[in-house]
């Protein structure tokens, strides 16, 4: 349970709102507050930590470069990005509660604030607790919400850079500063640009495998609305619309599929990370193309990025198949199931089909080492168990060609 | 069947047994050394063909080198690999007839010559077609015949590099050809190096997800043999000494991944390859351990082959995910069945929970394509459709360094 408020997960093994009261909800949003963003302060004072230590050895793999030379600090980095989540999460969480209060009539103001700014901080940190009991489940054909509630978790999962970045290119508009073009980092571009691409595809997938299951009878924009909520929520955050078993088998998969790739690097959420994955693609399309180096964005990548994000995604690809295969043996449960909250925990997103609770105790650790790993990242997950780095041989070995299947 | 015939798959879908006579079976026979061998030499021909078509471009990341200076051309090769497995077939053909004859008292010396030679043949060309209706059942507990049914499978899915150096090695030995140091190459030292490590690996998860389950109450021998067989024939033939249902879905899973492995390239089987996944693991180990190049019995592996295998890899991770994706909408079947039918098309195994048969005409379709694919193997696919190549560009953008998850 802490591991998973921590973590801001959302899988818990009862159900909230039986247990806390809303004082205990309170003490949970603050919570989040530490899961979200203390976690990812403390991962840029690991990579100030980590620079300096891998500076003393040259050529080294694993570099942590933010890539910003503009920023004069990583420690300014996190307090603009601090203040930004903070004045979102208080602007919404007053815009949800005035909404809640006045547009669906909630009797008590008190209790209109309570949940207005539980959803705010909830979408914003990427928590996807659960605490009344139906997640946001009330509001599943409330577009005006929705597509809020979108936007918040959109924010939340894109990562601190980008929102840094966009602040400062807002800043440079701002004052007009003549002569002085602002270029946004290659980082945020790929941000950006998977983001939109596996929500895009994420959303189309969902709406493919139920618009004759679970989305029978619906008009076609509550279609598309609840298609791009889930597209948007199993990325990150984790809120829920229905019961997740109306869906079918292929949708399971789907959500298991996009869970896995989860958020942007440096953001609430976890995965394997959208940039790294997609750097990933661009590395094979490039190699399809016939070409040696990956371009985008009038960029090169380099090949020490892309040896990381090769090693990040085909490990992490091993330990969800790991961790599948052992609860394979030690659960009684479907296959579907034991997926979904294996890519659940590893992008820290929380959705499951319930089954958390009765896990064995084997099947627990299980679960809670992958929420642990997912949000602090394969990468870190390296650096910390593998500290001693060799050079690289003084000497070579000849080059030698073999057969690849 | 004439896909699954020629692909070596041994998916049908009907029992072969109850439709083909004798006459049909030999015909059957035929085709397996057209499937086993043919596909082979056309793959051979191809290189030869792919070979000259690159060097028209320098640099060019697809290049198909056999890189054993030694032997004089392709062709000799193919004939040598020819005789090779024929003469094992025979000769163990006749061995099987034999014991089946003399040991298992079989009533009829031309039902032991048939089942003797169905049996060698179907072993050394990864065939695992099943006619007699109980597979090689009836000699579960068998130990010299399996034994002997691990080393035949073993011979053909080790890949013919591998046979024709070994044949090579001895003629230089029986000759003493005095001052001539005979040297493996590399690709042979890593086919027999990961077939053994992923042997071992297959037969101990086997070994641990079965005994107390499919395999209580079986003497330990009984336990190592069973274990063996299957991690011998997952990866490759596709015989079974009991029915699949028996095993737990974990086992399944283990087969399944096996199956995805598969066998050595330029081999009779099928998968993503032995020394293909074996390359990625290298690599990834090799990061961990903070090293540039990858090295392993004295020589590096190229670039280039590590860039094919992680494409190579992870497009067929994709393939498969998205073929069981598909399934998942358009079958009524378990996931578990379902990616055990996958990954066994892929691998060109043909285990199956029998229910290739009762698949839509999607379904079929699906299957049929990852037989296909897989036994070509995924590189030679993305020569077939990837014909125009181009250059790497004559200017070269600057490298950004991005955050990696
Ligand atoms: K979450
Ligand atoms: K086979």
């Amino acid at each position: 349970m802490a591991v998973s408020t921590v973590s801001v997960t959302g899988l818990t093994t009862f159900p909230l709102h039986e247990v806390y009261n809303n004082y205990g909800i309170i003490l949970l949003e603050a919570l989040f507050q530490i899961g979200g963003l203390g976690i990812t302060m403390l991962a840029t004072v690991g990579m100030v930590l980590a620079r300096k230590r891998i500076t003393l050895h040259q050529r080294q793999l694993i570099q942590i470069d933010m890539n910003q030379p503009r920023l004069s600090g990583t420690v300014r980095l996190a307090y603009s990005v601090f203040g930004l989540m903070m004045m979102l999460q208080f602007v919404f969480g007053i815009l949800f509660s005035l909404y809640l209060y006045f547009e669906r009539g909630y009797a008590h103001i008190s209790k209109a604030f309570f949940e207005g700014f539980y959803i705010a901080i909830s979408a914003v940190t990427n928590a996807g607790f659960d605490v009344t009991g139906t997640s946001i489940m009330p509001f599943k054909h409330d577009y005006f919400f929705l597509t809020t509630v979108i936007f918040l978790i959109g924010v939340g999962g894109i990562g601190f850079p980008v929102l840094t970045e966009l602040r400062e290119w807002a800043g440079t508009r701002l004052k007009q500063k003549s002569g002085q073009k602002f270029r946004f980092s290659l980082f945020v571009k790929l941000a950006v640009f998977f983001a939109l691409l596996f929500f895009i595809l994420g959303t189309l997938l969902i709406l493919f495998s139920e618009t004759r299951g679970a989305f029978a009878h619906r008009s076609l924009t509550d279609k598309l609305m609840t298609a791009m909520f889930y597209s948007a929520s199993t990325r990150n955050a984790g809120l829920q619309l229905d019961s997740l078993s109306t869906f079918n088998t292929t949708t399971m998969l789907i959500f298991s599929l996009l869970m896995f790739i989860g958020a942007s690097p440096s953001s609430v959420g976890g995965g394997v990370r959208t940039t790294t994955i997609g750097i990933l693609i661009l590395y094979m399309y490039s190699f399809i193309r016939g070409r040696r180096n990956v371009n985008i964005f009038g960029r090169q990548i380099g090949q020490e990025d892309i040896q990381k994000a090769v090693v990040v995604v085909n490990l992490s690809v091993l330990l969800c198949g790991t961790a599948i295969l052992i609860l394979s043996a030690t659960e009684k449960q479907t296959l579907t199931a034991l997926i979904l909250e294996v890519t659940s925990a590893f992008g820290t997103t929380g959705l499951s089909l319930g089954i958390t609770g009765s896990l064995s105790i084997v099947g627990k650790w299980v679960i809670i080492i992958l929420m642990f790993i997912g949000r602090v990242g394969m990468l870190y997950m390296l650096m910390l168990f593998v500290s001693k780095r060799k050079k690289d041989l003084s000497y070579s070995f000849p080059t030698e060609r073999v057969i690849i299947g």
